[in-house]
């Protein structure tokens, strides 16, 4: 199965969508699409700092969608901004791992009980809203084996990834409970344009995009080995339009994924895409030793599957592109 | 391995030893044991209605015990009271599964957010205290094999299950990062003196008790035939004083089980415990047979061989000291 442009434009184009962190990096790269495609958007951001709500991502477009400033853990206004929607795609979060482990308690409230604030809102207000809720890799923590599928053991070595997997299982319940019809994508690290890039918050990808603009040198973490993947946040945005699009998905769990590549070779990479920068290789600080997971890749034969999903951006390509847009907009990012 | 009488009693005596949820059904068959064992106990409930705490459950230790009325949510109050303790028995908890639904965000309050308060205030004021955490087969959801070991998937199907397999998460990363010595105990249904019977939040056991003694008609849900296991709540007392005790029990998890019985049988058996009475099969309601499990029946070997741990009192037993203590002190639990 393969879902044409066309075939999205048909699903989407006067529909009514709701975008939870709407402002974030994954959130507006898919308000721009959804309004490219002729989807009527409401996106909704707290704009708390250091969560990646940024209001420059949804530049040119502020015209053409619904900008809605409200705080997922506020259960009215999530009341009233279900009713109507086709469909929700729920991105809010806090997704800093080592922030999650200073402040377990912030971490809980954004993605735990701001998520049950959003299903209740649908359970009492619109059950029949589509929803498509984003967890993470996190989940499985250290992985067992490779690739990781969705059948690995749920495992999280970090408060984040033991609140996202709460999270998870919230949404699959009130699907399983109240007929809602949910789907849930398990991101692995996504990078591109309209991510935060000031510090390791969202991603590493996103510090090392902004030092090897700044001239800097990459620091890589350990002997730089550990294997990740990772797909360009259009791909991602992809994948959540196919998801949301076809009945197949729902009460689904899909990994994304991508190519392994090891830390010291993405480091390369981006210095070659830059044509310009270093790296080197330091120890672990002892805050990220604790909650790191060794090698990650996943298993998206899933999706590929029952969905038809793949990425489809070279890391070549998607490295480009980032550092293109981050050239020409870095002050909006610092 | 087996631990004597003897060995708790050394283990015990002159410890300080605090326990949450010390005035509820298991916490307060707990503090009375520690008592005789010759502890200093220190009882912490929040006598939250519904919740299972009832002072009569600690009638004639109250002299022998510190009693400390606080809720588990206040961080203040939790970083005093971990202070200067051995042990921490951690039972503090909201157990009913169809008010989890009916109200997720007390659920989530009282066994996630609490629980962190706790641990925050262990990993800041007390990090080498002893936790014992009481955690529960729900955690499994339906299962998908029996009988259930510690491998068995883990999928909640209730708001109640998601939180309980959140605090557990949060136990053992806490014992993992900041090396709090940290145990878990997977508990099944467990019935005996002390319980909640005056409905079926705690387990439809304390309502059948009640029923049967007011001679009423036990009502079994369905065809009866689905199989659960029992622990008598003094060999759950057991299992936990003598997994706190044992450094191999460290970082671990054990379910506790015993033998399965169909609940038709155990209706049964309740009936010839009491001499008299009489049970009826009923469809389940809506709202129960949307989260019901199905048969469940727990493999306890890991702790049997690891710690010597097993129940030791028979169904026949445990029903007809469970019938005489609810004879003579009814009107205390209702």
């Amino acid at each position: 199965m393969t879902v044409s442009p066309e075939d999205l434009s048909a699903a989407y184009r006067g529909q009514k969508v709701l975008i939870t962190g709407g402002a974030g990096f994954i959130g507006s790269n898919l308000a721009r699409r959804l309004v490219d495609l002729g989807a009527f958007v409401t996106v909704v951001d707290s704009l708390i700092p250091d969560y990646g709500g940024n209001l420059f991502n949804l530049s040119k477009y502020q015209d053409r969608l619904q900008l809605n400033i409200a705080d997922v853990r506020d259960q009215y206004s999530m009341n009233y901004l279900v009713q109507g929607q086709n469909y929700l795609f729920n991105l809010a979060g806090q997704v800093s791992h080592t922030d999650s482990m200073q402040n377990p308690y912030t971490d809980l409230e954004i993605n735990v009980r701001a998520q049950v604030s959003i299903l209740e809102a649908c359970r009492n207000y619109h059950p029949s809203i589509r929803i498509l809720f984003t967890s993470t890799r996190q989940v499985y923590g250290k992985p067992v084996r490779l690739p990781v599928d969705e059948n690995h053991p749920i495992d999280p070595v970090d408060v984040n990834g033991i609140n996202k997997t709460a999270a998870e299982k919230y949404h699959l319940l009130y699907g399983h409970l109240y007929g809602i019809p949910v789907s849930v994508l398990r991101l692995t690290n996504v990078y591109g344009p309209r991510m935060r890039i000031m510090d390791a918050r969202q991603t590493f990808i996103g510090l090392w995009l902004r030092q090897i603009i700044q001239g800097q040198t990459i620091r890589v973490f350990g002997d730089g080995q550990q294997l990740r993947d990772l797909n360009y946040v259009d791909d991602v945005v992809d994948a959540m339009l196919v998801a949301s699009s076809l009945p197949a998905a729902v009460g689904q769990v899909y990994n994304l994924g991508g190519e392994p590549i090891s830390l010291i070779d993405l480091a390369k990479q981006i210095v070659d895409a830059n044509e310009n920068g270093s790296y080197e290789l330091i120890p672990f600080p002892p805050e990220r030793k604790a909650i790191d997971i060794g090698s990650y890749y996943g298993n998206y034969s899933k999706i590929y599957s029952a969905l038809g999903w793949e990425p489809k951006v070279s890391l070549k390509m998607g490295l480009e592109q980032s550092l293109s847009y981050y050239r020409k907009n870095i002050s909006r990012y610092l």
